[in-house]
């Protein structure tokens, strides 16, 4: 039987790390998922990984071949191939990359969630015939991975590529990263319910909603998304505006680098037309006439797919094309 | 004597066309300067153009070898090497780049001026060392050019770099280009100015300044810059906040593709402390914090020469030695 080469793809997460193989076709082979254990060091979650990985191979088809292992993580030094100071890790500067290649005796290449998933677009999704595209991840935050003539970019210090942390509102909400008014306070999952908390308690106290009857420390955007779905005016507002905000700084990376498309993905993508519609309208109105009707704004090729395993994987096949 | 290979920098504005040969050293010979004649057809002007560089050329020493033209233009298709309706010039879409090509018997490279700035920045100025940086002009409007992994930033249609009309305030002042709130608006030699005259008018009636015996319709960034060396509130004033707006943005393109360094050019560069204090400390201020300290804000190496001619002659020198 030929040979089929096959990639790993892991993502790790701060709770669970999951990982796939993946042939050039974008098949998924052998699922896998183990507790990331962020209070154990790197080295041990790679021993682990590596335990299950081999278990798992075992089951693959004989004419199966590893041909190198893709990592998308928190917080990486793409150049350095190192996880620095990862959010719910308590790891430091951890030189995962090269740890990973001397535990799976393989090619490894290692990069940003955000990053990995336009990797993914690219290879296995829907920008396979483009050379300059965004992936907009709208999850907990806002992540964002920018192809440029058919490569990432990493910029001078490898932290390229986060529109997350671009200034929406000067002065505004709080964000994670310690600074105010980050685009990702208010479009991400996370900042539509921000979004439609203030509604309800301050700047629309007296506008009746469906999502009063819920606990509002709890809300998810499907909720809002819900609401919305039934004409709720508060969850249309926010919509509304969190598709301005995301609009209006699209336009921004659209007059920055005139990609082909910009693809969305996350939980809000589901919301389709709710969040689709304002965010084209507003990005249409916030470029130059001259700009104007030429981008596309789309679902990732990869919604319903797990987009960050895919693109490490996608990241590695990527790489090993190259060499 | 050995041979001496230049090239011919060529920049087209809306009243004159300059040019200059420049040797590999940055070295220019012979300027020359016709008037562009804008309602005349584009032929015309590369007829008389052909005709001043070889009356000019005949004057270079005997060893000294042309061998190709970079033209700097307004509203430049990079991919179609075509000038679409430039303003201020009575043309429509003209293929000017194989005009000059067949007009030359020479290789012809062709961009916008502030695209030809910063490969200006790349070959013969302050960036020579560098992979990843942006060049932002700051004259009439502003101008900007992105290198990322050494290439001038074109997109997906030719038309990539254009932060003059990142929306810096929504609903702002009305642009150029049609729409409002552009950073050229305010980041700019006319910015400024625009600035100064709310301020004197509306926003600073009351405060005392040596700018109001001057005709404010003729008012210049010099004017300004030199009221505010005098210790002028209303220019010091214009001067923070058009830095705290520059800033602002120019944090958005570090957090977008992490460049080493970002270099200004233009009249307003010439206020030294007065614009790059207030950008420098708004930039580091609007940056997440794992961003800042990182990226330098810098003067252009080539401020006192003329970047458009010397980057025209880059952009071609560049394409040859890539050839």
């Amino acid at each position: 039987m030929d040979r089929v080469e096959v990639t790993l793809g892991v993502d790790i997460g701060g709770t669970n790390t999951v990982f796939s193989f993946i042939d050039a076709a974008g098949n998924c082979y052998e699922d896998g998922r183990i507790s990331t254990r962020g209070s154990e060091p790197a080295g041990r979650l790679l021993e682990r990984l590596h335990g299950a990985v081999t278990t798992a191979s075992e089951k693959l088809p004989p004419h199966f071949h590893l041909m190198g292992v893709g990592i998308g993580a928190p917080n990486v030094n793409y150049y350095k191939g190192t996880v620095e100071y990862p959010p719910n890790l308590d790891w430091e500067v951890v030189p995962l990359k090269q740890m990973a290649e001397e535990r799976f005796k393989l090619p490894v290449a290692m990069t940003n969630d955000a990053n990995a998933a336009a990797m993914g677009e690219k290879v296995y999704g829907a920008a396979t015939q483009m050379t300059d595209f965004i992936v907009i991840t709208l999850g907990t935050g806002l992540g964002s991975g920018i192809i440029i003539d058919g490569k990432l970019v990493y910029g001078a210090d490898g932290k390229a590529g986060e529109l997350g942390h671009w200034t929406a509102i000067p002065g505004g909400r709080l964000c994670g990263c310690g600074k105010q008014g980050c685009l990702e306070t208010i479009a991400s999952a996370t900042g539509i319910c921000r979004t439609v908390r203030l509604y309800l308690e301050e700047e629309m106290k007296e506008v009746p909603s469906l999502m009063r009857d819920l606990d509002l420390e709890c809300l998810t955007s499907k909720d809002v998304a819900e609401a919305a779905q039934k004409g709720d005016n508060v969850a249309l507002e926010a919509f509304r505006y969190t598709g301005e905000i995301l609009g209006m700084k699209l336009a921004d990376a659209i007059t920055f680098s005139s990609p082909e498309a910009i693809f969305l993905f996350g939980g809000l993508v589901k919301s389709k037309n709710l969040i689709f519609d304002p965010a084209r309208k507003y990005m249409e109105a916030f470029l130059p006439p001259s700009f104007r009707g030429n981008v596309k704004l789309l679902p990732s090729g990869l919604q319903d797919r797990n987009i960050a395993v895919m693109g490490a994987g996608a990241l590695i096949l990527d790489q090993l094309r190259g060499a």
